[in-house]
C-alpha cells in the first residue's frame, strides 16, 4: 500500500475551501477527483492545513494511501485533468503511516496587506487593500506579543468545535519588502504555530489593524492573549489576503 | 486648460487591449468613460505605450487635457467608479503641452517566464510557463546582443504600420529571482528601448526561448537583428506574460 506525499499550491479564490462537501467545488473535491481519474481508484486525502473559503496555499501538503504503485509522473497528471486553480507541485513516495494532517510539526500562514492610497488590479484577490494610516511600531509590538503560548479564545468564533484554546505560536512577525518586480505596497504578516483555530489569523490580523489605526492599544491587544472572550477582539479580515505558506515536519 | 498626467495599473487579461474600439471592452474605453462620469466632460487619454489584449501594466502613463479643474482626488473617484481590474494610482497636473505619448523618453517591459515543472495557479495569466530546459546563459548572450540599435525587421509582423524598423535598446537582460513570498521559478525579460514595435517584445522572447532549448543558435540569434525577414525569427510567445513596466521622461 504506496503512501504519497503531495505538495499543493491553490488560488483559492473560486473554492469553497479546502474540505470536501457535496455540491459545492472544493480543492479537496476537485483534487480526489483527479485523482481518481488518473489512479483508477478513490482516494481520501489528509490534509495539513484546511483553509477556508477564498484562503490561498503556496505550500499545502496532503498525504494518501493506495493500493497500486502509481505513475512517476503522477503530479503532471493530475496536473493535466485538474482544474488551473490548482496544481500539485510535487508527488512524492513517502514512509508508510505518514499523514500529513497529524505528522505536521508547524504551519506557517502570511497575510497579505496592500497599504496605499489605491487599490491594484494585480492584488485583488491575494492581498486586503487597506488605504489607512497604518503605525508600524504597534504593529510590530503587537506581533512580539503574539509569539509563545497563549489562549487564543478571543482569535476564533465562539460556536467552535475547538476544545482547547491554548497554541504555540513559533514565529510572528510583520515584513515589508517590494513586490518582486514592482515596487512596495505589500506588508506581509507572518505566523507559524503548531496548529491554528479557525479564523485565528484573519482575526489577529482584523484586531492588529486596529490597534495600526489607533483605535486600540498594543496593551489592550496584549491582554486579548490572555483568554478574553471573542467579542473583546476585533474584526475577521477577509480570507482573500491569507496564504498557507509551508509546513514543517 | 488644466493637462493631467495619470499613473496607470491593469491586468490585461479581460481587456482587448488598450486602443478604444467600439463594442469592445479595452483600457482606454473604460477609462475615459470613468473619466468622463466624475469630470463631466469627455476626455481622449493619450498614452505612452499602447498595449495588445492579454497583456498588463504596472506603470503605464497617459494624460489628458480637460476643460476644467479637476477635484483634488481624482484618482480615488476615478477608481471608485471604474472597474477593478484597472486602477489609477496617480493624476497630477502636469505643464500644458505634455503628452503622454509623444514626450516619452523610453518605455520599461517585463516579460515574466514560470520556468519550472509545474504550473502556478497564481501565474496562470501572469508568466509563461516553460517546464522545459532553459540554457540560461544563452538567454544572457542573447539579451547582451540585443542592446543597442538594431534594425528588428524580424521581430514585427511583416504587414505592420510602421514606416522604420531600427530601435535603440538601452538595457536587456534576463533577471532570475523569488517571487516576493514564494520560491523562485521566475525569470524576468527586462527590456528598455526608446520606442517599441508591435510585437517586438513577444518575439524577442519566442526566439529566444528557441535558443535557451537549443533549437537555434546565439550567433543565429545575432544575425537576426541585422533586418532579417520576420519569418526567419521565431514564434510570439503570449500575451500574458508581458507587463509594460515603466515610462521614462
Amino acid at each position: 500500500m504506496p503512501t504519497l506525499w503531495l505538495d499543493i499550491e491553490y488560488e483559492g479564490t473560486e473554492f469553497k475551501g479546502w474540505a470536501r462537501q457535496p455540491g459545492l467545488r472544493t480543492v479537496q473535491g476537485e483534487l480526489e477527483s483527479a485523482l481518481a481519474t488518473i489512479l483508477g481508484e478513490e482516494v481520501t486525502l489528509s490534509v495539513a492545513g484546511r483553509t477556508d473559503a477564498g484562503v490561498h496555499a503556496w505550500g499545502q501538503v496532503a498525504s494518501l494511501t493506495i493500493a497500486s504503485p502509481p505513475p512517476p509522473d503522477l503530479a503532471r497528471r493530475v496536473n493535466a485533468v485538474g482544474p488551473d486553480d490548482v496544481a500539485v507541485t510535487a508527488a512524492s513516495p513517502v514512509r508508510a503511516g505518514f499523514d500529513a494532517r497529524r505528522d505536521a510539526l508547524s504551519r506557517t500562514y502570511c497575510y497579505r496587506v496592500l497599504a496605499r492610497g489605491s487599490p491594484s488590479p494585480f492584488e485583488r484577490e491575494r492581498a486586503l487593500w487597506w488605504p489607512h494610516p497604518i503605525d508600524r511600531d504597534a504593529l510590530a509590538a503587537c506581533a512580539t506579543a503574539i509569539v509563545g503560548s497563549h489562549d487564543f479564545t478571543a482569535f476564533t468564533p465562539t460556536q467552535t468545535e475547538h476544545m482547547r484554546f491554548e497554541r504555540n505560536v513559533l514565529r510572528a512577525e510583520w515584513v515589508e519588502r517590494a513586490r518582486a518586480e514592482q515596487e512596495g505596497g505589500i506588508i506581509c504578516f507572518w505566523i507559524e504555530a503548531d496548529a491554528f483555530m479557525r479564523n485565528m489569523v484573519r482575526i489577529l490580523v482584523g484586531t492588529m489593524l486596529d490597534v495600526a489605526g489607533g483605535r486600540r492599544t498594543v496593551s489592550a491587544f496584549t491582554r486579548l492573549l490572555e483568554g478574553a472572550p471573542r467579542e473583546e477582539a476585533g474584526e475577521t479580515a477577509p480570507p482573500h489576503g491569507l496564504h498557507l505558506a509551508s509546513v514543517s515536519y
